[in-house]
């Protein structure tokens, strides 16, 4: 009834948006289960996961609203307290949020064809990335 | 354990919210479960689920702030590839997320009386949206 | 395979974040479940549930961004309707969303060390928040 799968993914850095569906599908495939939701978490404070079409220009889009919403460079008062650089990235994970269930009926996602599950990298540095997926269903 | 049930919303375009909470409702009673939880999710890369006070204001009052986000007539790179005119629907999909999860208890949602869910439309044109819903509990 | 679990946290108003990882990780342990997904959702439409590095700093950050986006001082159809003064309240929350949802794998959690499960209080004054938290695994 609950299938776990964890993997990680390389990103380079704040705006690195890496389409996980294939990933997540694989994931539903091993588990065995016709239906239920499976929940994908991004471990860590200054990554997200949502949905998207993932194409360049609409992830750029998304990158360019993040960036006027909370540009990297304005003062931040996470930085006054670890000498860090990404209070920004703290700020964008935030409003996104770490999580996203999607619900599976035959053994499929019920995602559209251009609804890509992708993860959005927002730390200033390259990170390796912890997902968590949890499979739960009959 | 699971129970599955899926139903289609006409919307008019960018802005229009739709209460689906009764559809939620209806879904929950259908499934005989007692406890557990509901995810709502919403097909498609143009449009998003959250909860809010449904009422003509409050709506307004998101839709002007995603207005100022991301602006319709904004410049996207979306658009260039396309030739769409719904960059603006992208990024505030991808940024209010196309699934909640409920708690339900003694067969009703845990939700506040005046928290309703809702389906945001963001697409510039009308759609008419396939809505997915996944009880699951005992 | 169902446990739930509710508390009360009451709260500051606009601004005030609450970590509540100690009181999500109680309810996991007392559910007895090893592996599954725990979802933790605010009841009301002024509070939201969010990941973030507790420490003031980030707190502020993340406040003043919503600060900018949907400034308390502005004008608000939602005034309009009841003669509240929360309509960036609602705005705010309904953008982060009352829910989230943590996958947890040998009785832990599966979050970062710097990543805390937040409710976020948006409402304009004190509150005494309700907090659902149904635990669902094996």
């Amino acid at each position: 009834m609950v299938f776990t799968h964890t993997f990680e993914r390389p990103t380079r850095g704040q705006g690195d948006v890496h389409d996980v569906t294939d990933e997540v599908t694989r994931a539903l495939e091993g588990s065995g289960l016709s239906s239920g939701t499976i929940t994908v978490f991004v471990v860590g404070s200054t990554a997200a996961i949502t949905t998207i079409e993932f194409e360049p220009g609409a992830v750029a889009d998304m990158n360019r609203v993040f960036d006027t919403l909370a540009p990297r460079d304005a003062h931040y008062d996470h930085h006054l307290r670890w000498g860090d650089d990404n209070g920004s990235s703290h700020v964008r994970a935030a409003l996104l949020g770490p999580s996203l269930t999607v619900p599976f009926r035959d053994r499929a996602l019920v995602v559209g064809t251009w609804q890509q599950i992708v993860v959005a990298e927002f730390d200033t540095r390259p990170r390796t990335r912890e997902l968590a997926i949890q499979v739960i269903g009959e």
